[in-house]
């Protein structure tokens, strides 16, 4: 987190270019080139907590302009709304839409109280004041197109905020769920590739019955396939906005017919099939739906740090550990033990999870603090959901390209683990029964041999029946080696 | 918790009844009435953790029974198991499914390491003790019957703990949907009763504009109806299991046939429709169904601590807080203050709901420490659920029947802060404008009086304009104050 | 946990023995053999949630027995009350405090709401119950001795319970610590018998250099070791308490003698240096020692659940994983894997500390619930603070006496990982500098081979030199392989 | 979070004055002006993860710098590193501890694997080009004075960061303790401005009995001088650091005089108390210092955010709220409701204590995550300690100054909520005797008058035998209205 920046803090000298705005506590001077205004100001005073701002998060920005872009539209096709100053806030949005440098101008502290208004005004004073060039007219001049009065007609920031958090969420998810099908790509192929390589499978970190290294990239493959699934699923929870609902939900201030045109003018504006909620009122106060998604995310990223977890435990090494398989060299391990290579990547990956699940108990406390008909707290909400949804994909795509892409299996090293691993004896079992696979077990261990040596040595079983039942095939798969009584 | 009961330990004395079982760690003594077994005797020496028994969790135990039927019916039915056995395990099952007392049969610490190994054993021990009484033996007569290699043929822990764990979830949900429709038929019943009450509506704690109290109401059952859903479509995910998958989840040990047919029987036993999972070497690691899932109760649990702190808000005084309801009395507040009431019962929600919170933590970190081809952290995981529902179902029916349905509204002070609220002149913007309605509510502040007693005076408007402006149905839903302009 | 047991419950028809009891809401009807009255009746009632009751928790019963006997004594003392009730009921409170046997009248569901109200009527009743038996009267008879009027004498719930859940807490660490003690003991005896056995040090899972695995025990004894002190520490802070601020702290209705008084009672009667806070308003409702103290037991559980994971991690195998120690078998592993061991008494102290993390969350959200001059969430405080501290004091002796003791090394494994770790090499750097180290490591990695008979083979060295360098004592401490440049 | 910078990617087209590097995956470019090399290239490219640079915390820099010079002072008094090299480094630390630009230099990502290595090496890198360019020398002349050889000469990652994150944060938590005393005295400056005004206590949201406005914020100033306290003590645990361990404790390639040394070196360069940790194995891999400390801000944490909630509570109306006190308007409440003002600032505090509290959690995942001899997570573990504390800190600013500072009582209102509350009876009860005070009570709740009123009438108590019982000094403190039985 960078130190937070001033703002307009101390630029209270007149500078060239700047102008004045008021509100009821007075005077500022908003600085050249600011296309924000005077609440804005006030935020940027008032939250110099994070140093993140609000333009940090491009969805965000986006989520919000594509807000006041509907609500023009709506207010233009009700009647509320001039053509002139309708087409200039949604020439303005556009604008914004298509050129990322305007999210510099979204300068409020990501970290807010005011349950969102300070982030709502200074939309409305970026849109207003971009209207406003394409007018012709200098930033300021509200006379002509206002902040208030015209960008945030029959809108309330407890209408609108929650609306813009979904749909910035629906951008955000969209490159999340595509790094995701990258990293499901990359394991499907390392499943294929290390189909046929036998290995010990291994349960409470103890050596345990065959399976193959396919098998176990498959099952990371598997998994991030569910995840997948499921982030899709539950995304759409966000497709559903409390728009229209103004101040508590009642609507107050609004043409009946408002809601319903807001909400069909962003599902056209987004192409995303948005749809109003039923009960307004509780939709305003509720942050149910950003609570699940939290733990939605905190899913995936617990899927990740396992399986960051099993590719360091089957790395480990070189020669002290597992060492089944190797992981990419992808940068010097230590300053002082020459030739370590450490697993960084997957490091970073289950650290990044560890946040992942940091955020999902702030937005639990966030949720629980909702008091009557709204919760203050979504800021705090929107910066833990984007932040995780934007390190999750960061971490996603690195341990894809620069790990598991790179890995490779020592297969000298699995056939020789499967050869001496006891467990093996478990698939004898429907042959010779559990008490003598036992007994060879046991000897096996305190004898330092192979179970397969004591077995022919003992005469149970010929070198030759011992290859057809432990053939790989029937290791790891259903298999016929236990007869029917 | 109750104090840990010693379960075994020191009873080391041979008593009349008492019976002798041998191990691969040497022998113990079962006590007389014991059905459980050496395995179990081991886990409860090794396990004194919490007190809290697996018998606890009557659900756990019938979904434990319940795979042990459906194993032993379909070993059966690929001719691996006798009639005669067969019979006898599904008659043992039968009878500790209709008689919860054999419950108290199931003495392993709910706390245990072992993945749920100790669990399985326990159930082995005890359903082939059962049926060995059936067939008229003495328990421990395991050459008749043996708890492993018949009750438990085909299966192992990791298969079967899983498995279990998701049926008894499946049973336990079903008396936690029917609180929360309780609950949310109280509420519907509060939403109408209390429909045509004007009251303020609030937000961050301010004074924001009119609602009803049916709205505030109708919102908290939008709630739990939007949670009952949730939790039902949540739950479908139990229904998928990795029974068949042994081990590791390769199936070694079973006939190609049987995982299909054990679900089978699964599925018939339970009536559920249970199937198996596609990948069970991944189903048989993964914990990400119970993770999500406890993700869906920690919302459940904080949106009831939000309405239980909102009952708490709207409730307070009886004088110098907001005192718009009232709920009933159902015990004597304090030793000190005479005549004080507390709002006991939404406390205990909140509690409830935080300990739901913690729950969620915990499942999260066991989730972490997954390794490689198994989680050995899934009877934690099983205790934390099980807990949650259960406090969860109480609260609910504690808030329902002892807290909700005796609510009643003080409809002369929620007039009179209707009255008094600045906030109502919001309403009237489109008619007199920003500028004119701040003033005035300016004015209205300072001066200590009613907004529509200085509108009157000031001429802006008559009290019969008022008075139809500010008829309860044009503030507490979309309204065409606003004129297209 | 246990299903709730019904209490009262239906309890409404007269039994032979039942006596009535009356509060503001009516009139119960206690049955025969109940100490505690209607108060009681009414919460058992109101909180049917966990079924785990005040009085599993033994401390907590003699913490609020002691608050009860101090205050008698300070009334005495004052002249409040006189010697027959005073001295019935400090009769009363030691029989209670000598026989545990009375703990199960503390019925209360120990998850409730009103602050602990319940819990403090609770004891009332029965402390007045059994004084009327000392005075020969008939349970109920409380115009001899009345629960509020005598027992609760100058005190609120809100000193009374905060006090007794301080003195309580007091009462659980002593053992706790206790069962620390014989885990460092534990420790310390490993760390001195494996003192001199050279092994492979490892950092993020790959090979590093070399120490001893006295020098690993010792680590986790020094750990420990430091928790005994912080536990002890951070306790002192319960000895400071708000007895005598009734209601809100303001100490309203009692004697300005009285709190001075109360407390050096409860220093005389408990032997430890309790002393009242400085500012009794912000000690009523402040629950931060609740919170620190948690995040105290949160970390000696991370540090336990780190010890655990690290024994699971080196006893790996066991012959395809690390498999330098063995921890001793306490039961069969595996119902269906022959001979298989698992680390079950670490994996269980893995879950009791993610649930003890969990519990310092749940505790997280209580202490943000506080509002205004009380926190009504202590009962759920108390409840996770009292149950972490029960199961990490059983976890630490299960793991003492059923694994640390019986750890032993597998020395010929760790002299082979030894002789085969390329790590070792760092120890030559002085001498051969880093480059041909490096140059070295990576031919040994390569050809598969041991950097000393690279070494010994290019002549960089003789085998009598290596000898000299790589003695354990030179690998494991500071040495003087460096030269000064 | 701003969106990650590329950093060094795609600079790889040669431009006048960049320079090449290599290590051994090959050879970089490494663009003109920067003063890091071939590792922090690396890490770049490695961990594009969050977009906040190592630079970001400047505390973090000067801890690295501070162990780096007191390294080559130590290495320089030992005989290891010449003078001119030694001078060279010192010469650039004090350099860059003196000039913040330098932070800019230090861009590898703040969330990183490799348990620090990455960080540690662009300090090496950063350190090493500004003494060569002290010494004539372009960067990259290695040659001359090494990154490793010299700049990191006698140490490890693994005991240089774990040092410099114990400096930073020793450097961090100052300015935290002097907001937290700008807080203290502002609160005690409210305290006292108020002291003399009456007003209702409250417990459970229920009217209880009289106190000061004085005592209420009194509490607020005791609870922060006791986090003072809190902050201060558990900081100490930063000043024993292990220092000299290298890899992994063992101090293995240092001289045994070098440990000492070196943090006497860093104890006068700091001018603090900094010791050695006594067992440096156990010290490398422990972060329970983290942890606790952690724990501690997330105790400040959750008594700024009760506080916060108070405020919200108490200021909450202006009319239908409890309106006891008014809080400084800083911005306009909404875009909508005209004239309403919002509690941003302690909206602000609360959400930033939740964020505490969830890094909270992610330090503890992190520490449970630690395995054998090191914990690799610590960079995660500074990131999220840093950004709390700075959250905090610019937090409890923004309270103080924008907020506490500014705080008004109605003194009107609150004697008026006095006046009528119901909870004043409870100071009468040692006069009338409990059940007349209970019936009282309810008579004037239910006719709605006030208990005073109902005393003279019933002629219990004339207006001046009232009016002495009822003052406030009477109701605040222990008082003598209880008269001895």
């Amino acid at each position: 987190m960078p130190a937070a920046k001033s703002g307009p803090t101390g630029q209270k000298a007149e500078q060239p270019g700047s102008r004045v705005e008021r509100d009821l506590l007075g005077e500022v001077t908003i600085p050249p080139g600011a296309l924000w205004g005077v609440h804005t100001w006030r935020a940027v005073e008032n939250f110099p907590i994070s140093g993140t701002t609000v333009g940090a998060f491009g969805e965000l920005v986006q989520g919000l302009v594509r807000v006041k872009q509907a609500a023009a539209g709506a207010n233009l096709a009700l009647g509320y709304l001039d053509p002139v100053r309708a087409g200039a806030i949604d020439a303005a949005c556009r604008r914004i839409l298509e050129n990322p440098s305007y999210h510099q101008q979204f300068v409020v502290d990501a970290m807010q109280g005011g349950a969102g208004t300070s982030t709502n005004m200074n939309a409305n004073e970026v849109i207003a004041n971009v209207a406003l060039g394409l007018l012709g007219e200098k930033p300021g001049t509200y006379s002509v197109l206002h902040p208030n009065d015209h960008v945030n007609m029959a809108q309330s920031t407890n209408d609108v905020y929650p609306t813009a958090l979904r749909l910035g969420l629906l951008l955000a998810v969209d490159p999340l769920v595509a790094a995701l099908e990258g990293l499901h790509a990359a394991l499907d192929e390392k499943a294929r590739a290390f189909g046929a390589i036998l290995k010990v499978g291994r349960t409470q970190l103890r050596d345990a019955v065959p399976m193959t290294v396919g098998q176990e990239f498959g099952a990371f493959r598997t998994m991030i396939a569910t995840e997948i699934r499921s982030i899709r699923e539950h995304a759409t929870a966000f497709e559903q906005v409390n728009l229209g609902g103004t101040a508590i939900g009642t609507g107050l201030n609004t043409d009946p017919r408002y809601a319903h045109t807001a909400v069909a003018e962003l599902r056209a504006l987004t192409g995303r099939p948005m749809t109003g909620a039923p009960d307004l009122i509780e939709a305003t106060s509720d942050v149910g739906a950003f609570v699940l998604f939290s733990g939605v995310l905190k899913r995936l990223a617990l899927k990740l740090s396992k399986m960051s977890s099993d590719l360091r435990l089957l790395s480990s090494g070189p020669r002290t550990g597992l060492g089944e398989i190797a992981l990419p060299a992808v940068q010097a391990g230590s300053s002082i033990m020459p030739g370590k290579v450490n697993p960084v990547i997957p490091e970073a990956v289950n650290q990044v999870a560890y946040l992942v699940a940091g955020h999902d108990l702030t937005i639990t406390m966030c949720a629980d603090g909702g008091q009557l008909q709204l919760n203050p707290f979504e800021p705090m909400i929107g910066y833990c959901l984007f932040t995780s949804i934007r390190i999750l994909r960061a971490a996603i795509e690195t341990l894809t390209t620069r790990c598991i892409n790179g890995i490779s299996v020592d297969r000298a090293r699995c056939q020789y683990l499967s050869d001496i691993n006891i467990g093996v004896i478990t698939a004898l079992v429907p042959v010779l029964g559990y008490d003598t696979c036992s007994t060879i077990a046991r000897r096996a261990l305190s004898e330092n041999c192979r179970v397969t040596d004591l077995i022919v040595e003992e005469r149970l079983l010929s070198a030759e029946q011992l290859a057809v039942l432990l053939q790989p095939d029937a290791l790891t798969s259903p298999n016929v080696g236990r007869q029917p009584a």
